[in-house]
């Protein structure tokens, strides 16, 4: 009986089919790959929130405060709310003619007492900086005394070390690195990371780890449907809460707070690019429209779409602007996501 | 020519003229009170809100806040939320076995720390107690060392002293009266106010002022659908909440709070004449149900009629539950008074 042994002829055709079947699954893998890119990308679009929420209010509030603690978590509560609501920008107008120079965006210098507009700016933006940056941009400062007492906002963006995820932010890291290679960030993570530019603060899409591209920050939330924290910004004025809205077209959609305003059951919303929600301090929106020298008025309903009373019945005599902020976001997000949901619909 | 007078006759008659139209007068000045007391009782009727809201959380959520004024601050939020959103009682719950004994109802034992049912229950009452009888009501005590700081309720039953009102909370005063004669009542007013029984702790209803007419304290809700602050209720676990309902037919209506519930856009509630909304404390409502040593189950969901998510899509990993209080009773406002306008319409 003879033994034939194919082995060589046997080991080609099995090398052979080796290197096809690999060319075959690194293909298929690819073919899976660009699928799963597709898959995530329409999805992507379909998470994605096409709009923003910002709210404004006076930083007199921060005055109602009666202790410096109480002050911080007053701040602290704004903060919170803002999280909990995906409020994407905060602004704080001034009313009451503070130092007008020093609110103009100016965050660095020593916050007095009273400065209730800076005060509060600097201690939304603490929060919502993640902890792993905080080193970098918050340097010590009086106003942070208490900041130790703050409830941490805990949105999505606060990444945990380990934490596997598609965006994370950054801090470009002051340390050499070759010629046309980028730079290092620190991206809060157990590695630096290495991206493809020179930036300050960014945030940066994660296909794999520990090689980063960087994106604009609003994709996480038009094409993730990330809710990717608040941007802080002052006004001198309730007026210029408008006239210096960041996005061209101003806001498109705008509503003012009062008890004196119309029922909120009885409000419908449009679909809106842009929405801005104002509220009053301790006097209502009225001694706002008084100290701004830009408005002609008394009745501040004439400036906004919407003049709502957002706690109809309301069993206590006043509410306080923290709480009517929370209320009234409560209030607003099935209005908000019934306008959105009846454009789907259409 | 003679000159009669007949001012004899004539005034004679003019007297019984008098007479006649006095007791005319009369006859309509009483005709005209039955009228407005008829048109108010059925006005009071009208206004009358048939229906209660009770809430119930664990004391254990005072061990979340970070330092003793911010423990006062986080009861004070809590009784806000129930003030703002006309919560008629609180009820606290025990789930990590503090002393039991003096937590069944006992508010005047020596408030240590770390009896946090108790201290809560404290704060809750004397905030919700009008500032004129807190004298009588709060002696001194160490749970109430930061009250200072606390914000008002500002509830219509915490009258002013010259507020014209219908109805007002009194103390009985230690003070002889003349046998027959009833008490005198301290109301937060001028002048003491003499009453026709002896009583301790009440509603007053003032058709006219200084005479008063003891009420039962659901008069002013039932009659007059003014909110009259919220009663306070210790639980020794969860389950006695429920058990232990002050009503016969105890809550017709019960809503368990979780972010894994339901979501509220999709929920209707029916009519109901007792409502009880139960949150959790930082473990949420499946730690609550694990210490209840008379509940064998160890999904929460299965306690209520309806389980809520309150704030679907919410922008922070945790919502606290002194915010999930406000966030939830302003995304259930609407929910209740639509399942009583729809009554109406029937
Ligand atoms: C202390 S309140 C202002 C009270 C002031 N006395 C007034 O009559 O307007 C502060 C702010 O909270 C908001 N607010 C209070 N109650 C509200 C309600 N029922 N509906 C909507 N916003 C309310 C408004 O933005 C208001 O300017
Ligand atoms: C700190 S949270 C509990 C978190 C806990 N890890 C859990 O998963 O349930 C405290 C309480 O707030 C309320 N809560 C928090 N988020 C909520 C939501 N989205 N909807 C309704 N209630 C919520 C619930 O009563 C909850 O028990």
């Amino acid at each position: 009986m003879l033994h034939f042994r194919f082995s060589g002829k046997e080991e080609k055709r099995k090398r052979k089919d080796a290197k096809v079947l690999k060319q075959l699954e690194k293909q298929r893998k690819k073919e899976e790959e660009t699928k799963e890119q597709l898959r995530q990308e329409s999805e992507r679009k379909e998470k994605g929130r096409p709009y923003t929420v910002s709210i404004a209010l006076p930083g007199s509030v921060m005055d109602n405060a009666q202790s410096p603690e109480l002050r911080t978590y007053l701040a602290g509560q704004i903060a919170r709310a803002s999280a909990v609501f995906s409020v994407d920008e905060v602004v704080i107008f001034d009313e009451q003619g503070e130092e007008s120079k020093t609110v103009e965006g100016e965050f660095k210098g020593v916050g007095k007492k009273g400065q209730a507009c800076v005060q509060l700016a600097r201690i939304l933006q603490y929060l919502e900086c993640p902890q792993y940056l905080r080193k970098s941009f918050f340097p010590k400062h009086q106003d942070l005394q208490f900041a130790g007492l703050l409830n941490p906002l805990d949105s999505p963006h606060h990444m945990r070390v380990d934490e596997e995820t598609e965006f994370r932010e950054g801090v470009v890291l002051d340390r050499p690195s070759k010629p046309g290679k980028g730079s290092f960030v620190n991206c809060g993570m157990r590695k630096e990371v290495q991206i493809d530019k020179l930036l300050r603060c960014l945030g940066l899409l994660f296909p794999r780890f520990y090689k980063g591209v960087v994106v604009a920050p609003h994709v996480p939330r038009t094409e993730g449907g990330l809710y990717w924290g608040y941007s802080v910004r002052l006004a001198s004025c309730l007026s210029n809460v408008f006239a210096e809205c960041p996005h061209k077209e101003g806001y498109d959609l705008t509503i003012g707070t009062s008890e004196r305003g119309s029922n909120i059951d009885l409000v419908t919303l449009s679909p809106f690019k842009r929405l801005l929600i104002v509220f009053g301090g301790l006097q209502g929106l009225e001694a706002s429209v008084d100290f701004d020298q830009n408005l002609d008025i008394t009745d501040p309903s004439v400036l906004f779409d919407h003049y709502i009373n957002t706690c109809p019945n309301q069993g206590s005599r006043t509410i306080r602007t923290e709480e009517a902020i929370m209320i009234s976001l409560a209030g607003l997000r099935p209005k908000i996501s019934a306008a959105f949901s009846s454009m789907k619909v259409e």
